[in-house]
């Protein structure tokens, strides 16, 4: 599975349950990786591995579970201006593991595997690469910020033109990342941000060849033309593509995805040459999730099943 | 002044109200720096800062008042066995400030004037060198570790028998140090630690001529043949000093001291060629440390006007 933060997490959930038998990597988003304070911060990764933990403040959505932000205060108290940032005391101690040992030259994938030593999330949890890249944006009003500035402190109200995955092409997959993908009987693309979270991993040179070729069915996370949760529909705009289950599914179209699950109310999406499906996607409890995992885990079934028939005509 | 933590802050207390007037400028010891999950710790420096600041924790002596140790349980619960460091998360955001601020080659003495800053501290805190010295203790099994580790993990427990401060040959003092020494109509050494705070601060190349080209007059540590606080006996007998206010003196000596403070219980102490005073020395409070600081500017006053008196003649 490749996954951004709190949409591919809370899939991620329904999916452990849905099939506890299968062995499950997750190829995580870097691109919103962020150096605030000299601590090198991943959110993604870092979500992924507070849900699967279960330390996630689930109402939020991000953090940890009863935080503080007493050093954010502090800092605040120092004239720092960079407080729109939701550092918590919590979540500090995985920023300060994580920056303290990359700065020993270990690569984030082991970075990673070292801090879900204590979280044991289930999966395999990979960075999507471990070179430094971040996800610029390039504003209407000219400015080019990086996204969590976008995304946090502007909450994305000044309308963004292109987003730009600044070292991807010095980047390569994080180790595991490939061998996991050429392993994978199936690779599913969760309700995660089509452009800033799926559409950035993809953007690694080498990933999406990989995931193209193999089985793929991919979840929308448009229901009902708006976003489930955060602000994809801002994304979105940015490319050209409406905010509507079938316009994402088109905007990644058959070259990548073989299956398109799309909620009930979007039933009419069609996307040519992918076999489009329409199941509940809302992912209001750990069933309802499941039921979501497990409805794309059938059409995967059914499509390989298809082509093996298609292969054996 | 010269300064170590707890003793040169809580005198330095006493000074400013003693001595209202006064431009005093500190050069605090940076040898018991360390860096810890990545950050850079000066725990004199912030010690003073904190103390002159309103900051420190009275009781304790050390770190922020109302602190809490979120970060170092969640450190704690990651494995991480370094939590017999008392990293506070109010303080943890003077270290993440100045261990960015350094990485981006800012000097550690605009970085302490970056933090003082905030805290307002009313007198000019120096470090002595802004070179990453650190003094390492070899232990009487064998063992070199560094000074925190000795002094807070080991609890001093293990005899010392040497104390080595590492880069202090490449060390020079820092921006502003040797001019205000120059400037200085007279220096001080409070009751900090005459090994590993004092004695640290004058290995640094230029520092102790630029001090014992100054009236200087100091006060003992030690009263009734014990630290006041602190470890000081430990220190002392690696260097083969006995604990008691005349042998740190003669320690010092006449070569460093002009004019030598004991406390009233002390009062037979004699140092060659160093005029000793008795007076009370235990800084109970404000009036107290207030009293010792005027018997030191008087010692000094008396001992300007005698060699005044001596060149006239």
């Amino acid at each position: 599975m490749l996954a951004g933060g709190v949409g591919g997490a809370r899939f991620l959930l329904g999916l452990r349950a849905a099939a506890p038998e299968a062995r499950i990597s997750v190829v995580g988003n870097t691109g919103d990786d962020v150096t605030l304070f000299g601590l090198r911060i991943c959110p993604d990764l870092d979500t992924l591995m507070y849900t699967l933990g279960g330390g996630i403040d689930s109402d939020r959505g991000w953090g940890r579970t009863d935080e503080s932000f007493t050093v954010r205060a502090e800092l605040a108290a120092y004239g720092d201006a960079r407080t729109w940032f939701g550092l918590g005391d919590r979540d500090l101690s995985t920023h300060l593991l994580r920056t303290e040992w990359l700065g020993h030259g270990i690569g984030l994938a082991e970075v990673t595997r070292r801090l879900c030593g204590r979280w044991q999330p289930g999966v395999e949890l990979l960075p999507m690469t471990e070179a430094p890249v971040e996800t610029h944006v390039a504003l209407a009003d000219g400015r080019r910020v990086h996204f969590q500035e976008w995304w946090i402190r502007l909450r994305a109200a000044i309308p963004a033109t292109a987003f730009t995955l600044r070292g991807a092409d010095a980047a390569v997959p994080a180790p595991g990342v490939l061998a996991a993908l050429e392993a994978a009987d199936l690779v599913l693309l969760p309700p995660s941000n089509p452009v800033v979270s799926i559409g950035t991993i993809l953007t690694v040179p080498g990933i999406r060849d990989a995931v193209a070729a193999k089985p793929v069915v991919g979840l929308s996370p448009i229901v009902g033309g708006a976003p489930v949760r955060g602000m994809a529909d801002a994304c979105l705009a940015a490319m050209g593509v409406a905010t509507t289950a079938q316009a994402v599914g088109r905007h990644y179209g058959a070259d990548l995805l073989d299956g398109w699950l799309v909620d009930s109310v979007d039933a009419d999406a069609q996307v040519p040459d992918v076999a489009v499906r329409a199941v509940p996607l809302l992912m209001h409890d750990l069933a309802a999730t499941t039921a979501m995992a497990r409805a794309a885990l059938d059409l995967a079934a059914e499509l390989t099943a298809g082509a093996g028939a298609q292969r054996a005509r």
